[in-house]
């Protein structure tokens, strides 16, 4: 798997990034979480915050600045489609410089005409991932917040690829991460060979 | 894995029922197939064929003979209520006989509050199931073969279990057959522990 490109969607606490994480370090190449949201922000032109705020997630408002309000009347593009089309050029460039472990942002969808990519979803039971949210974000209600999160990357994966998020057979594999342990997801995804 | 039950939900020409007695057989576990059949018809007692018929796809008529239509009007049940209920018991009677495997037949819902099950889907991309569909059933449309038979399992499952049929969050691992080979997901099954 080392010489592969692995694109993991997640569910919103199922440990997904930690999995992409350890695998990375375990295959010796590069995880591209948060870095991507730098690289879209150069791309794009926008604050990195904002691009962080909607890399995942549609805009419930489309509200726009001025800027781009008048990029808007030319192109036709609203905010959510320039950070989309940044972040295809970015993903593309990265899968492009090698093997690497690309975590959410429809990576799969984006890279499915190349030839060397592995797709993982990764869920979990909502027990665990209640769990592991409130472990790692204290003062908010963990349940509000998965609803929240799986609604808003449904959303988002469905308006830019038309497919079901979730569906098992937009991947080469989906593991529960409750049922099966992190370590083993990790030691599964290592072990194939396509 | 030898000490649990795996029940393997699968698309038409995935292999799912190939692995799963290649995987019972790694393990020395039964695997139920057609013995669902013979069994529900006992249990019915309607013809094994109309039971191998309807076995997992709901009636497009709903038409009875005499004998249902008469238990109808007094029970308000339909032919593919009585094979349901039949089907029901006749899995939980072989869940609770021991470790085995058992194919299709919505048994991953029927045994959800068993707490030794392991549920697997397995799909495979659509060129793979088309090749093992026309080597499998000759003189026969592999393309209107595969369409119809997903159809009316997912419709099958739906109805009784209310839930969608291939998202990956009801399974605990879902193995793409085409990527992975039919060996490589005996052997992750074979070798994962709950």
């Amino acid at each position: 798997m080392k010489d592969k490109v692995i694109t993991i969607g997640r569910e919103f606490g199922s440990g997904g990034k930690e999995i992409g994480q350890k695998l990375a370090e375990a295959l010796g190449i590069p995880c591209y979480d948060k870095e991507i949201v730098e690289q879209v922000a150069i791309e794009s032109g926008l604050l990195k915050e904002e691009v962080e705020k909607k890399g995942e997630y549609l805009s419930a408002s489309g509200k726009m600045s001025t800027i781009f309000t008048l990029y808007n009347l030319y192109s036709n593009m609203t905010k959510d489609d320039i950070i989309w089309h940044a972040q295809v050029k970015v993903i593309k460039d990265l899968a492009e410089k090698g093997p690497c472990v690309i975590i959410g942002r429809c990576a799969d969808y984006i890279l499915r005409e190349r030839n060397d990519v592995y797709n993982i979803f990764i869920y979990s039971d909502i027990s665990k991932r209640i769990e592991r949210i409130s472990r790692l974000y204290k003062d908010i209600s963990p349940e509000k917040l998965i609803k929240e999160k799986d609604k808003k990357r449904a959303a988002y994966y469905q308006h830019f690829t038309e497919m079901e998020w979730g569906d098992a057979r937009h991947y080469d594999i989906c593991l529960n991460s409750a049922t099966l342990g992190i370590d083993k997801c990790v030691d599964i995804i290592a072990t194939l060979e396509k």
